[in-house]
């Protein structure tokens, strides 16, 4: 297979959680100019908005106001988005969605794809969707697999084996989350912040997520060299590698 | 066995790790009248002060230095300190170092013991400390091992079978450090805050460690009912509790 | 929110599941004075029903034969009980079943759950119930989840947060099963021994439970002080809790 | 290798353990007219002799009552019983040690192991001793690693690879206890218990044995048939098998 | 229950998987005279016959190939071949299936069976495979579950409990396949190999897989006596064994 | 600190393994112009010299023959290499083996640090080689612990915090080993068949070392894009990293 062209694909069963959790890795794609795809399942118009519901919006009005939200979040970061619109609480795991994401691999090309981690005991909707993410992949992969119109693949139009992390949930330790890769987010993290900032409903999260930047910054600095009592200011995010890594040199 | 009388028993390696790891728990004792005691088994001399050496100060200097801190630091969450000067890079696990926590165990009858967790890639003198606590915890229930003096206990001197809970390393999810009690230390907060103003020479350290408070504090609340979008002020620590929980009531 | 009344709701595959296992728990909550309701998925009337299926009787007289047994015992438990008769071996996961379970939740307003463990390689039944409580947990929380009947909860009906019990199964080391909180039943024993009694078809389990609450009541008292060669008469039941527990004090 | 004739060695931390524990096998190996050997490391008598302690017995006293009650209990069980004198609270892991148990397994040439779990939270003498036996059983493999005494070993004095399992600990769940194997005793059962009852100091035991060898037996039926409801009498004990075991049959 | 005559079944997830994976157990029981019986869940015809697609052949003549492969190499191994024709990529996990799957554990009585492991990261038919045929083994114990034309099983047509083992996965570790059992095939692997030539297409996998059963022949021999450097002729294949085993004596 | 120029440690147990289980790596570092120094704690003289024993070599005969072989080899693969001589079955953990894996520590200066698993129940060695380098790592990352000449490092003496891999077991499940690292060793492989052909004792290894690198390289090509079915050549390593991977670019 010939070298492809970066392409990172980030699927997420709501429509805030890739902000949070994998701004910083869109960022710094979209800031290297390669090109980032988001993908979100439902617009977590069930689970995850609260206080619209308290406010007394109809549900068409929440998948709205979420999903021009997540676009604007998205355009911050500097990726493209789609919307699969599968609903939530629950995310149902059916052939439908699953071909929906097949037909989305085979367009993105991904080099490298980013989801939940397969456990949340908060949320079933987030091993749910990355249930579907792992199975999508190994389906686009196969020649034999037709898309979604029924049509067979040409050998072009398959996949390769792009390697898959999973991103950082709200409970770490809860969800079998031991982050095996720390990536240093610290020039994309502006475009995180003016994309957290693109959640008004969520303002109390925006220096949560600020500060587990700066720990696990500070994990980023630890594992690298020893620590000489220095503050520092480097911003991370935390992932779970789940293929082997293929390489040519350790480091 | 009769009731006994709270008291609270830290095996910490170095002299700082009670402060920022257990320093709620151990100033909400205090708070609530109770006795609480910590036993440091080195002053972390020459692994953890890393600025004192690049100074150029003497190891002996160092330890009045990390003592003195310490004892501050131990009198503002209200607890006594005991130093076993056992050296630490490495703490060596020897039956004296064992012989002089099983004195401590029968002397200050611990109800509930805190110490370090089993693993920790990052330092090695951790698991060492919570190896010889829990061993030294077995020895002193046991009427045919004798105190360091030679002397057998009687049936008063020998303890019971104290809980026992790891508290939160530096990289929580590379120790295995997967909580299971999570501790409201609202109320203790500005105890623990005071305490860590004690140790200037990681002062990086005191940002670092209100945030994790905040996060754990997230939990506290997240594990205690729905999220509707609220923020708040819950400040916590997390545990691992090693025994199983003996209770006549679940909750 | 408000402190709640006490309310124990239970979780259970098959009719006679509760007893053997949570009977203990149940018969205690009642003698508290406080609430206690069992949901029983199905009868187990296919797979935990073997002499009546060799005795020839078909299988509407089963499930009649069952329901009145659970409801014998659950009335010598002292608690509620109601039956959403979805079919066992296999016990199938679907959305009208999560959706029942939703309605009780928000009916029950429970402050403690308990359930069947995830994992059980002798009775895939056991899982499926565990998977459905805890998903329909999370459901009731939200408010943007409908009700049964497609109307939407207020902010009164959608629950907390309740912990999660999972209740010790057949062959517990099978079924990774390691508990992490030990029950002292002895006041409650005399009710569960009445409560088992009420299932004259598995008289030979009568015993073997028994034995294991006497098993459990010597874990109850091993946790909780050095064991000095004595008999006791402490009556015990296993659990493993599966949220962190959230306290004020660490004991 | 020539087949050896069947060899059984248990490695035992304390006196007492190896009838609790394992007298099943060691009974049935017996009565199938096979060696079985037991070693001590230690007597147990600081850690397991509470009784004897409380009423005022010297350490020399309680090392020769703990000495004749396990020679009575493995003439029982059809053993032979060697006695390290290692020391117990706690069992230290030495280089003489381990010598000793090399000249063990190279005069017992064992075809089967039996010793203590890894893991044991409430007694470290326990893991300490099957370290000490997985140890030593690799270095007696080896040629160039000379007996006590000085003297190279000659081709037939090294052993083979015998299979180890490990027997169960008092709160199995806790020890990382899942059984891979479950063993039939009921022929060896009597013998058993007349084992037991060459232990008087622990009269509470026997009867918790028995039950614990009723459960397990409830268990060798299960795994070898469906429950159609009868009671039956097949006693059992539990194993982990810690090696792969190689057959030339799956069954 | 009267001991059974042996009869192995293999559930296969797709059509070549029982050659490479389990081909030596199904020629060595053929070899002792026993009963071998192969269940497809499907041919493989989307996921596993890339170069077929890329030949331009149809769905159905795909199918074709593959299933008279399969016939061959059962044939070569002595074993009877039954499809389900479930179809792959996805193979999914229906009631139909599984009821499928009960009939033919009732018909072939199995004293042993052999599937696919749980975990598979490559391939999510595998553990599906694996899943129904866990949940089929249970079904089929079950006096009270109908065959699938309705009637009901008499007490002759249920089957007893008989052991279940994972066959080896491509990627073992990734699949948390730690083999417990090691099988010499040495006798069988002629046929094996007959077996896998069987099926050309897939030619470079002949040497792949001839070059595993070495390695696990060394591993054999390694875990039955030590390595005194001499290099031998041991064909094997690893299994891990999912109940415990049930044994009247330990080897 | 610096960009550090590249430099490889390998910390080994006996004199052979270096060339067997990272031979790849480190001819493909010295291919690349770097740095790479091997530590051979022991020569393997009493565990791994079997037929040296049996054709009657003295202790210092073999480790002469040990000795030369492994200066063959690291010659062959480009690598530098220390004995240190600490003796084998068993190899003690010694304060003064460490305080000389310190020095080679600060005198290297590595930039990735390669040893064996922490677990492996065929040679205890191991795992005790593994723990002695990754203490000797943290310690001579502190400024504060002196050089084993008693003299305090410099800040440029100390180490900054290389990464660590794991390299393959010979019974990798059995040792805990799940390979996060598939490492391409095509280029470097003739280095290291001609390293092996320097270990004329070990004749048998040739070929199953070289069929290891087909399989590792199978996986390799596997975990990069889809199986079409074709051959290939690719050679390969496996490796467990230790900490996670510290990196501005998930790829």
């Amino acid at each position: 297979m010939a070298e492809s062209a970066p392409s990172l694909l980030v699927v997420s069963a709501h429509a805030g959680d890739f902000v949070w959790r994998a701004g910083g890795a869109i960022a710094a794609a979209a800031l290297r100019g390669e090109r980032a795809t988001v993908a979100c399942l439902s617009y977590g118009e069930r689970g995850e908005s609260a206080s619209q519901w308290l406010a007394g919006k109809s549900l068409e009005e929440i998948k709205a106001v979420r999903r021009a939200e997540a676009e604007a979040a998205a355009s911050a970061l500097g990726a493209d988005i789609v919307f699969l619109d599968r609903g939530d609480y629950p995310l149902r795991e059916t052939d439908e969605a699953v071909a929906q994401l097949v037909d989305v691999y085979r367009r993105v090309q991904p080099t490298v794809v980013l989801t939940h981690t397969l456990a949340d005991p908060y949320n079933g909707d987030h091993p749910a969707a990355a249930r579907m993410a792992l199975q999508a992949r190994v389906l686009a992969q196969a020649i034999g697999v037709a898309n979604s119109d029924g049509s067979y693949p040409s050998k072009d139009d398959i996949i390769g084996a792009p390697p898959v992390f999973f991103f950082e949930p709200h409970q770490s330790e809860q969800c079998d989350f031991r982050p095996n890769v720390l990536l240093d987010i610290t020039p994309a993290f502006e475009r995180k912040r003016a994309a957290m900032e693109c959640l008004p409903a969520q303002k109390h999260m925006w220096a949560y997520y600020t500060d587990l930047a700066v720990r696990r910054g500070v994990q980023v600095k630890r594992n690298a060299g020893p620590n000489l009592g220095l503050p520092h200011q480097t911003m991370g995010e935390a992932y779970v590698r789940y293929y082997p890594q293929v390489t040519g040199v350790l480091a």
